[in-house]
């Protein structure tokens, strides 16, 4: 069992997961189905809040955690299969991951796409390596196309927020000065589809989200709106997900950096006026006044803080589930449904 | 409750701690006040005592640790108010502090200066912001102006080796290859008053000591007299503290490098000679032969590896004495101090 | 009592180790024998198995790992004797170790050779320091001259895996794009000696062991054929161990890069044809295709995950021996062959 994708499991093990977590935050005891264990966290990428909520959840589940900085305190990774390795990559992930899976009772990977070609990043190579090669679950910090640990930590804002059924989700592009990852926004309206929320996806022309996440969103039944009209998108809306994100059709190119543009997409004051009091939410980190005016993230409604917060609850509910699926017979009810 | 700085403290919260470091060294059982906590260590530039103490500390009470080095594991945060985040910071610390306070018990942070404009460099911008955002205590692990663990540990050691009372405590300046930060001079400096100690502080014209520091130091009560005369400085001194650092009057300029004025200010045998058989003491790391002659660091008064043991102890006593504030309704009633 | 090199331990004591890490990877409890102390674990060069292996090994046997890179998460160190330190190296091992000696009770260190100096690398000064300094035991996670954690996981391995008595062992030299050290065969020969099989090295002229590797291995009574026709050394032999390393009359030179020499050398499924169905091993990180074809190393006789795995349980059993010979008064009497 594995937790890659949140399309790789049902509706109702996700329900289960942050219902988990929502209990942990409010003090249930988890126990320490990983007493011992070793847990290594694999990031190709820098961190801040996977590697230390992903961490301190290991430890209070009983566990032993490893950072490991492919590229840093380790050497880089091949995961191309037959090559001649007389590149820069010192080590196939075909040793590393089975070798990390005899340490370690679960494993986690944070991998970023290369932001040069869409077809060849979103096949997710290391994740898919990792997949293939582990020996023990391995748990997605962040790949190419999906944010899962942030994904549910959304949702369960959102649940803990407000009755998010039939309500408006609005996923707000905003600029930046990269060509940023789809992985969270995909997992942004996954999320809002698994809370059962309209979506409505607000970005310049161009700047659609790929086809795989549309389809997923349509077999989870939900109303996706895409539109480049602000206006019509922040009416009414009850969330504002704010999130940069790079052209899939001029792949890695960064978006225009005037102001004009800059002002037509920032979410601002002016625009969250629109809403219906909308929930303000980013994943974090944001850059403040280009992504989102500093009274709108420092406002009454904004959840930034609560959605990092969650990422602690979550991923010590993932690790659980993982874990369990592993080390108990008794598993949970809900894994019959994964 | 936050340990920033030792001005911060009264006299009597400060002895409190440095007595309990002493207990633990000798054996006393410091529980496990943090047990199942996360501890935060946040690094903007490297450690090797301060990271490993602290670690070590925190682990031994109980906590899970995590070192974050932000530029390294991690990514460069902002600490200024307002600014259009489209430069090399990916995070402001308004989000980063807040969402570390949400998994971790107890937040440090080490922050050197920029070395370029020491108005702007004595603010502390980053330490400011951990205050100012962190919903839990915050211990500085090093910032532009102050260094209290080293202090403390600098007291605990001068108290295991001599009654310091009325002593001659004397802050050499030493030459180097930098222009360094005054943390530690000043921390040195308050934990001699602290120690009730006379200070005499041996530097070359223009690298005075900062007047707050000064201006502190007075307040402690302690009598002060600053020198450019070695002779006079060493003559019947009980300590002899050495530490290089930066002209405040030319800030970030290195000092002079030739033969001639580095003989006159190293640390060495013949100056050595002229006290009365003083301690020699350093907080490490420090560039042998430069700042201290081989002969001195490795004679027999030498206490940098007793000053340097003891950072494990006074760390583990500042950690106790934050979780007892934020977790205890019995308070230590060296609490009403503070 | 240290764990430098595997020259420096009788047989039986090795011998007892082996065994040891056998019964702690079938299960026998290790308790924990660091419960509460804390592991240094120093790295001068990145690291994936050693680095997780013992991180893990410590933290089971009850102690908190802290991992440190010299130069990466601290600075750089100096270790010879009577410098002026106005170089590069803020820091001197004659402080550093025996700091680290007072926050920990054991200390490991990974120093790579500089590859432009035989002499001077081979006397590897900085684990010499570490011997020098440290006042806990010290483990060595590989040097210049040796990598005993991973000897003794090879004949772990060895002994799982055949009955090798008399059995004939093949050091079979591999093409690489570095000049890489001579710690890992060095090891893997005496781990051979050890486990009392025949052992050949086959390599191209001028790439000859150090003498002091053939000295020790004549010690153990170890019967040595060197040669450069890999036609004879594969035939009939039991245990191909791959290995690249540099030619040391000219120390750092990177070998020939044509294909023609690759392939004369590169370990494929042509040569292993000629061999008694014999174990495939390489100690990980390996280049595909360039040391070893794919076909061969991910054949029905290769060890190299096995011989990663038992890293684990022989870092636990090198970590739990040298924590006996400190800590407790009813040391394991194999201790008195050390």
């Amino acid at each position: 069992m594995n937790f890659l994708h949140l399309k790789d499991h049902s509706p109702e093990v996700l329900q289960y997961i942050v219902d988990e977590a929502i209990a942990f935050k409010q003090g249930k005891n988890a126990g320490t189905p990983l007493a011992g264990k070793g847990v290594g966290l694999c990031f190709m990428n820098p961190s801040l809040r996977t590697q230390t909520a992903f961490s301190i959840a290991a430890a209070q589940l009983g566990a032993h955690p490893v950072v490991l900085n492919f590229g840093g305190n380790t050497w880089k990774m091949e995961s191309r299969d037959g090559v001649l390795m007389d590149g820069d990559c010192a080590e196939h992930l075909k040793e590393a991951v089975p070798v990390l899976s005899s340490y370690c009772s679960i494993l986690g990977l944070r991998s970023f796409p290369d932001g040069k070609n869409w077809e060849e990043d979103k096949l997710e190579p290391a994740l898919a390596a990792f997949k293939k090669y582990a020996t023990v679950p391995v748990v997605n910090l962040e790949s190419a196309t999906g944010h899962p640990s942030q994904g549910l930590a959304d949702w369960m804002t959102i649940q803990e927020s407000i009755k998010p059924k039939g309500k408006k989700f609005v996923l707000a592009w905003a600029p930046h000065t990269k060509a940023l990852p789809m992985a969270v926004p995909n997992s942004a309206v996954e999320a809002a589809a698994l809370a059962k929320m309209n979506i409505t996806i607000a970005r310049p022309e161009g700047y659609d989200l790929p086809p795989e996440t549309m389809a997923h969103l349509q077999s989870l039944g939900a109303t996706v709106e895409v539109t480049s009209d602000t206006d019509a998108a922040y009416k009414n809306a009850d969330v504002i997900y704010a999130k940069s994100w790079g052209e899939l059709s001029s792949y890695g190119t960064v978006c225009p950096q005037d102001s004009a543009f800059r002002n037509k997409w920032t979410v601002d004051e002016a625009k969250m006026a629109k809403t219906n009091d909308a929930l303000f939410m980013h994943c974090l980190p944001v850059r403040r006044n280009l992504v989102v005016a500093d009274s709108v993230i420092d406002g009454p409604t904004s959840k930034v803080l609560q959605q990092a917060e969650n990422r602690l609850h979550t991923a010590k509910a993932m690790l659980s589930f993982l874990a369990a699926t592993r080390t108990s017979s008794t598993t949970p009810s809900e894994l019959s449904y994964a």
